[in-house]
């Protein structure tokens, strides 16, 4: 049934964009197609799918960084692929397999270095972000070999963060110079970070720790940037509720002075101050939060659930951390991404092969798009974030 | 000599872009010609001009905002003409005459409105971003007659705010509902207020006070915002400076948790804690600011000055308050735009003809424009921004 959808879409939308349409390329955007290993291009300003690229790979757990002139996206597979997609022509501009298994990707803030975060081998391989050349190979070296890489993402002045899942580290790796970058090491980061996160303004890195209680900070803008622990035994693990799925730090919200977390392990929320990093009070949720991210502004937050909790969202009030409403897209809504202003939000609901698209301000639904089992939705507007 | 450089450079410059050219619009800005009439076209990732339109009429003063497919410049002239600029054709694409003095404008967070501030007759009027064809009228009615408006931006949720300089009010324009706006009027916003800004979360709109010393915020998440009175008495006016120019206050940076605000006729930078609105510090400055910009992510604040000192650039650290560089680029330093991630700057050194572009982490002097006597830059990524 699903390969039989999958065909006909691929029968309606045409193969590629014609080349002799002029046209900006700010209202455009990425759905991952999981399954199938293709990508929809799409347009934010008519609500509608563009075209299908077909032949990424495998594209479970993807993810997307874009080309400052917002023409080129480049998609991060779970096979280590590593795709250049031209968003004009609707085809593959340059595709690689850096590696055999990797978990996301970044784009430095001058655009000219892609960076991938890989798991198998352990490190970070960076790539020119015009040809996809090499440029430099960082194993994740420590006591036990190499370690996978979590968390990876750029900072400002041609730097990439990135976490030693095994080593429990945080390096920083500086390409501002002339020759091989300047990496710093950062130790004590806590047991297996499992992902992190880096505020919009480039200042604070937070990992998430599986291993502990807590998650990790650091202050990007000190010289010699020092562990902190924060929302040390927030109850990660202190009820017996299995983990469904890992929240996603890059989704983190920061709202009003304050930071959304999805908790792992529970159905809630944390608000955390922005200022002193003390908690700041909890949300209770649907489920287990998977992403919490914020509408542009932050005036609300947006949180989806973990597997079997998944057909849901909900949103909170940001100044009275109070549940205002509760949608049930379908089954399994993988992921939730703003227009850049934030006046409508499209929703990937995977098993019902399709993307939603509300209203953020009325929750009205404004219109829905055919895609093979969507997961992550990306829009151009993530070149010109740090972090995102 | 102004005039046969100008001449030169139109020369130069093709008069259009070759139309079957794909290419994204990222990466595109335009710079002002304020004398000429004219604006130039700009590719920030090849630091060059691209082609020169002309026929914009009174460009003193003028300001730009863009579709968000970020194909389209809209760019309002004094003279109360609105121009809508086509960047990949370099053509103009529409242009009216909708008022006789106008001074600046805004786009709704759906890119489908555009707003534009008049002198004479005052009021805002507001147009069909597509077409500019006329949508509503709203007149600045008070007891004195007709208002001049001023600090016109664009708010989350089809919302317009702008304030009338006679009347000492505040009015917001929701154009969220069908037919005519809701226009709700704040009174008691103080004497002359000058100009206006919103916060990037399109929380706080802020108006700057000409005839009182302080300034007023207005929280605009609250159901019925109330005037507050900020840093009363904070000088304006207690040495007998001169005013020499009006300082931006769509420049106000938000930096690490405090807003770096260009003082009235003193030498200073005054600093204000964003969360409690109150003084929290202040920088004294080569002259008289007129922009304090930050740096994408905040970690510098970039201060131009008011004639006669308007030769220099002078950029703050953002956590200690002081100055960590000077620069002179030359003669009449009119503006600065950062590229979207804050790598790269961009300087408008009028009375040299010259846009200069610098490494925003080094102040290494990466390349020049010449333009002719340019005065606003501005950048494509503003599409995504509330109030820019």
């Amino acid at each position: 049934m699903r390969r039989a959808l999958a065909a006909l879409l691929i029968a309606v939308l045409p193969v590629a964009a014609p080349a002799d349409d002029l046209r900006g390329t700010g209202d455009l955007g990425i759905v991952i197609e999981r399954t199938t290993g293709s990508v929809l291009i799409v347009d934010t300003t008519e609500r509608a799918a563009i075209v299908r690229v077909e032949g990424l790979g495998d594209l479970s757990h993807a993810s997307a960084v874009f080309s400052p002139d917002q023409r080129y996206a480049y998609v991060f597979g779970r096979d280590g692929g590593l795709t250049k997609l031209d968003l004009l022509t609707g085809t593959i501009a340059a595709r690689i397999v850096q590696a055999g298994n990797s978990i996301g990707g970044a784009i430095s803030d001058d655009g000219l270095l892609v960076a991938v975060s890989n798991y198998e081998p352990g490190g970070v391989r960076v790539f020119d972000a015009g040809t996809l050349e090499p440029v430099a190979d960082i194993p994740a070296e420590w006591d036990g070999g190499l370690s996978k890489t979590v968390g990876l993402v750029d900072a400002p002045g041609r730097r990439f963060v990135f976490t030693l899942w095994d080593a429990g580290e945080t390096w920083i790796a500086d390409f501002s110079g002339e020759g091989a970058p300047v990496v710093t090491r950062i130790g004590g980061i806590g047991a297996n970070p499992y992902d992190g996160l880096i505020t919009g303004d480039g200042r604070l890195y937070i990992a998430g720790l599986f291993g502990e209680d807590g998650l990790t900070a650091l202050d990007l803008w000190q010289e010699r940037p020092a562990p902190r622990r924060i929302l040390d035994g927030y109850g990660r693990g202190e009820e017996p509720l299995p983990v469904y799925k890992m929240p996603h730090l890059e989704g983190w919200a920061l709202a009003a002075g304050r930071f959304a977390l999805p908790a792992v392990g529970r159905h809630e929320v944390l608000w955390v101050d922005a200022v002193t990093l003390e908690e700041a009070g909890r949300t209770a949720t649907h489920g287990q939060p998977v992403f919490a991210v914020a509408r542009p502004g932050g005036r609300q937050v947006w949180v989806n659930f973990a597997h079997p909790r998944n057909d849901t969202v909900q949103v909170i009030d940001t100044l009275s951390g109070e549940i205002v409403h509760t949608l049930t897209p379908g089954p399994a809504v993988l992921h939730m991404e703003f227009t850049p202003r934030g006046h409508e939000v499209w929703v990937s609901v995977r098993d019902a092969d399709r993307v939603d698209i509300y209203d953020a301000a009325t929750f009205e639904k404004l219109g829905e798009i055919a895609a093979e089992t969507p997961s992550g939705i990306f829009f151009t507007a993530r070149a010109h974030r740090t972090g995102l």
